[in-house]
């Protein structure tokens, strides 16, 4: 039986509360694992990744070589179905299209004293994406997480995936083409990360990582966090659908087990304001599970993370919509987009009864790398900010500085910083010791 | 003996590699205790705040209140000395108005097929900033983390500094109110953060914590990071400085000492074509150690970490500046702007000979919490963008579900998701079980 709050009940604040603070995943303590592993990359490079390879996922890339050859992306291209292929063109422009309009400006300007102030923005150097090998191996991932690089500017993108006993998805190497990936290496898990981060003779190290990985990935770019950037660590996936009696209870039924279907650490969660809405979207619910190919993973997901929210009306939903901060949320109701308008924290918006969720994680054009677990209050889904950074630029004259100088001085001698101080006083020729 | 490193020396690279690799902080392992003390905030709420206040600060919370009242506020503000008021209301203003050139503007649009895309920027709800105790309680970072904060939109800023024995930097009150923050505690440490991240009774939770603060305040911040958001970690402060034979060779030992009081583990480097000029500044610096303040922090700093690097020209500084990615780039050459354009990695470039970096700790109007360690590569410093956040909109009528419909079911066939072709195909009528 999935979850049912009534906001009408005494305790519903209290119920609601347990509900945000329900944890979804659990982390294994890999750690002292993962220390090691970067630890050995470090320090044997190559041939440490060679070793590490045969190990973990039983592949001698000794013999096959550590990069992912033209010949090997070109069959994989092959074996790529047109359909999927065309697919995948069809997602990559729409994404780089969009994307494309997140470009920040440079801002160069003399405010009225006469000094001139900058921001400017340039893409990081080099980038390196994970992609998980087996069962959560998407392309839609790759251009997801390599798209805006190209779109930022960034000149050198370096996808790696394992390949466990030699397999590897051919859609995930064509996707890696069509979105003008630039080097792949057939290596995985936190040896991947460390080679990534520090470089060894075969792999440059590049200057951040992005991308999804399992719990050694995860702590790999923990770990490494400061001597490259990462992107946030995502947990898993969950929605957010509100939808009247307006609604046909299938599609909303089929939507919130789209998100179920990923993980059984998903969320799904109804709101309506028609108790016989929502029954009946549980019924339907009930009706799909059992034709779905991975009925068993969203079966437990909307057991054990489901939940339908009853409310007396839509304006009671704004203040727990923000609470629950979620990563996707979906709007099916009359006034969708004046609803929407009143809600801070949510990684994306759907609006209305034609646009389901699964949209934006193909072909909408808009990322579907978002904040999970309630981080939309505090961060935005991925984008070509990630792979830019702004340097602050300052040029005073003689009399800029006669103009600001006298100021910084009383703050320098106010916080007891005389070095500070004298470095603007010895060029006001002014005694400052 | 400052280090020095002569771009003509066959070992040059090999030199220069190994410094770029020096670590110039030794983080304690405080993570137990830090573990520890938020356990007990968590579990205690005021009552565990109180006791622990009592025990690190000797600061009776029980009986002052854990808010620092308006009246204490306003006692502060008189004892501030009006000459330092005003400068920080000068500093406030510049900085006020060169963050709201930051502000990120909303992005909506229809595109060709009709399909509805956004980009839509908020707030953060309530943002914490912590305020270190003691001799690194600077007036100056209490207005460059929370006019941003403010100009993005914050509604609630809740500041946070211990006072060690009762003591509290009056005109870090001065500054908060200047600033405008909303609320302020007398707690510091791990129990602060932990406050902020988790809330109490007294103490609403925040959504993100920024600020600087010692082993335990970073250890605590990577530890509830997840719950809230939070800033980078910052490390030692370090300077850049490019200089040619034309600079007096006073001015820049005096920025390279600014640089070098900070912390023993800061670091100055100074980049000249000139060998004679490099001696002189060396020279220079030598005298200035002799009267400054705190000229034993310079001195250590200068020591181990301080460099002076000698060019053929300044074609050869630009690979080197890269690779370094200072928090600071002082270019004090003929053509500065020229070179400034070429170098792709730094913080802030404080351009000319009448720009020393000082003046960007307080008065240029840029924000002085910058990217340090190298981190330049991949980041950026603080600004408005970092107390907003951005949510996607997508918006499909029946029509653009028809034209983008059949490219998304292809693709989550490909990615064996049923249950995402479903919630496409159910809208299209297409049979998709």
């Amino acid at each position: 039986m999935v979850l049912r709050l009534d906001h009408r009940q005494p305790d519903f604040e209290a119920r609601f509360a347990e509900f945000l603070s329900t944890k979804r995943e659990v982390s294994a303590d890999v750690e002292a694992d993962v220390r090691g592993i970067i630890g050995e990359v470090r320090a044997g490079g190559d041939d440490a990744l060679h070793a590490l390879t045969l190990r973990f996922d039983g592949v001698d890339t000794r013999s096959l070589g550590l990069a992912i050859s033209a010949a090997e992306i070109e069959a994989a291209w092959s074996a790529t179905d047109p359909k999927v292929r065309e697919a995948l063109q069809f997602a990559h422009d729409r994404i780089a299209s969009h994307h494309a309009r997140q470009m920040p400006k440079d801002d160069h300007y003399v405010d009225a004293l006469g000094v001139g102030l900058g921001s400017r923005w340039t893409a990081i150097e080099a980038v390196g994406l994970y992609v998980p090998g087996g069962t959560a191996s998407y392309p839609s991932s790759v251009l997801m997480n390599a798209v805006p690089a190209r779109v930022a500017g960034v000149e050198r993108i370096v996808m790696v995936v394992p390949s466990r006993n030699g397999e590897l998805n051919p859609v995930v190497l064509a996707a890696a083409r069509i979105a003008g990936v630039d080097e792949i290496y057939r290596i995985g898990g936190a040896q991947a990360i460390a080679a990534l981060a520090y470089g060894t003779r075969s792999i440059r190290p590049v200057a951040k990582i992005v991308g999804p990985g399992n719990a050694w990935v995860a702590a790999a770019k923990r770990h490494v966090f400061g001597t490259v950037g990462i992107d946030m660590i995502a947990g898993p996936s969950e929605v957010l659908v509100m939808a009247d009696a307006d609604n046909d209870p299938d599609w909303i039924a089929a939507d919130l087990m789209a998100q179920a279907e990923h993980d059984a650490g998903a969320q799904s969660i109804l709101m309506a304001t028609d108790a016989g809405f929502a029954d009946a979207v549980v019924a339907a619910v009930e009706r799909q599970l059992a034709t779905l190919s991975r009925s068993e993973t969203a079966r437990m997901s909307w057991r054990d993370f489901g939940a339908v929210i009853l409310l007396p009306d839509w304006d009671a939903a704004v203040p727990l919509a923000d609470r629950i901060a979620a990563e996707h949320l979906e709007i099916a109701t009359a006034d969708a987009e004046a609803l929407a308008g009143r809600i801070r924290n949510a990684g994306a918006i759907f609006l209305g009864r034609h646009t389901p969720e699964v949209i934006g994680d193909y072909v909408g054009g808009s990322n579907h790398v978002l904040p999970t677990a309630r981080s939309a209050r505090f961060s935005s889904g991925l984008s070509v900010l990630d792979f830019v950074k702004r340097t602050s630029i300052l040029r005073l004259g003689p009399e800029q500085l006669q103009a600001l100088g006298p100021a910084a001085i009383t703050l320098a001698r106010a916080e007891g910083l005389d070095a500070h101080a004298r470095s603007v006083g010895i060029r006001l020729n002014r005694q400052e010791d």
